[in-house]
């Protein structure tokens, strides 16, 4: 169905939407028979759409997209969690829709002339958390939680290259991936881990010795928590209060990587909690408890 | 100097794009006389291409880039502290250019033919520490710091409008900007502190009388800090370790709203620390006065 026809939403959402569903669960079953339980027992990924109120707000949202010439938009995937950008690709009408009634990423190959869910030959879905449209409702935002690595090449996203990186004298970092602040120091903190892991000779660093000395790690994590809170009794100022909580983040971040965990799991520890109101309550319960 | 003709980059960043910064300080120069002299101090504006190796790498860079038949591809802005995607727009392979040079994000506007770097009239540059390429090479990240909101109406993000908002019963929320888990938590502690300050009636909850309570604040984030130590001297599991920083992260970010600090300025605080090696330099040097 060219999506030049999407007169309707009400025709595409209780019709080819649902058969295109269906007929996808059909091919993977044919083709997949063990992924494809694993698929089916996602509660998430059932067909939402009879659920979904067929009202004429949902075909004036789809229609207030500014497609291009070709019935394009740029649709970029991001992780709910982390921010990372994972992959970028287009949608059509059918596509945006799909996604907004299944909650898995899915995309127009222009290359194949098709819909796409990311992660229907993989399982390496995409689950759909929001959709934002921007200022000129010409671009999408999937904010999502990656199933595993995005990339076809096995990344985890598929931004690794760096253009200073390729311009420097240097070889290029091998899997130099877009980072973010916090994901950047994560990557520090790991790479000294390694060096002190393969006995390689890297330069002596307080990263290093900290992830050496549990007492002293320990201690720092307790050292900074309580100087953050200083800030606060002794009114000192706001850049001091940001001082003292990058030291706390990152001590704790160092504890972390001792345990082998990593910040993504700890930011959907509460995203899970505070979507359900839940950090308050759970708190609120330890200190009923701890004043028991 | 249409994109076309770009055959050679030596030409085109000692020739073409010197005299498009050149020419845009003169049009600014002329329209803009105070906001100027605010540019011209802002060192990394100096164009930096005589400095830039004029090698063949960046030749081949710029080539390998998969421009469409309309010789662009898309480039996302991102911010490097929050992950916040800022905006999206297309890049030529001019527009590629002059980013890598003025590390300032430039993009090509299609509406009206012609190069535009965002910020040239309303001084909100994005100043880029990154770009990345895809692994197909067609999609650009502008990896970078704003310099105020992006947005053309003020926002902070041009992703402002949920789809889930538009398609609810309720009126959407205004200014719903597409927020990852860290700051969807930091705008649900601002939440709780306008609801004290316009003494509006909203539920009790613990958020809020952390907010009200310094003292039991400051307890807290120290117990939790505490707590997330003892999972690693304790040598209690992975999950207990996520859940106490999870729990150390919520309450030091209640401080933080106190204090009237932003994770992102935390999070500036930790860039420019670990990327001049400092934050290990510094929490060395401030272990070394403690033990003195």
């Amino acid at each position: 169905m060219p999506a030049a026809s999407l007169v309707c939403f009400h025709s595409l959402i209780s019709g080819a939407v649902e058969h295109r569903l269906t007929s996808r669960v059909k091919h993977w079953n044919q083709n997949c028979s063990l992924k494809i339980s694993a698929s089916l027992s996602d509660q998430s990924f059932q067909p939402v759409a009879k659920s979904l109120p067929i009202t004429s707000k949902i075909e004036t949202l789809l229609d207030s997209v500014k497609w291009d010439s070709k019935g394009l938009a740029v649709a970029i995937a991001q992780n709910v969690d982390t921010g990372a950008i994972l992959m970028q690709g287009f949608a059509n009408k059918e596509a945006l829709a799909v996604t907004i009634a299944s909650r898995k990423a899915t995309f127009y190959s222009r290359s194949r002339s098709t819909l796409w869910t990311k992660g229907e030959t993989s399982m390496n879905f995409i689950n759909v958390q929001d959709i934002f449209l921007d200022c000129d409702h010409d671009s999408i935002i999937y904010l999502g939680k990656p199933v595993g690595p995005t990339c076809h090449t096995g990344a985890e996203t598929c931004y690794y290259s760096s253009v200073y990186d390729l311009l420097g004298d240097q070889e290029p970092i091998q899997d130099h991936l877009a980072s973010t602040t916090l994901y950047s120091l994560e990557a520090t903190i790991s790479q000294r881990k390694d060096e002190i892991d393969s006995l390689k000779n890297g330069k002596p660093s307080w990263t290093k010795k900290l992830l050496l000395d549990n007492e002293l790690l320990c201690s720092k994590v307790r050292e900074e928590a309580s100087e953050l809170a200083e800030t606060l009794l002794q009114n000192e100022d706001k850049t001091r209060t940001a001082s003292e909580m990058a030291d706390l983040l990152f001590h704790a971040m160092v504890l972390l990587k001792v345990k082998d965990v990593k910040m993504e799991e700890v930011l959907e520890v509460l995203r899970k909690r505070f979507s359900q109101s839940g950090i308050e309550e759970k708190s609120s319960r330890k200190r009923s408890t701890n004043q028991s």
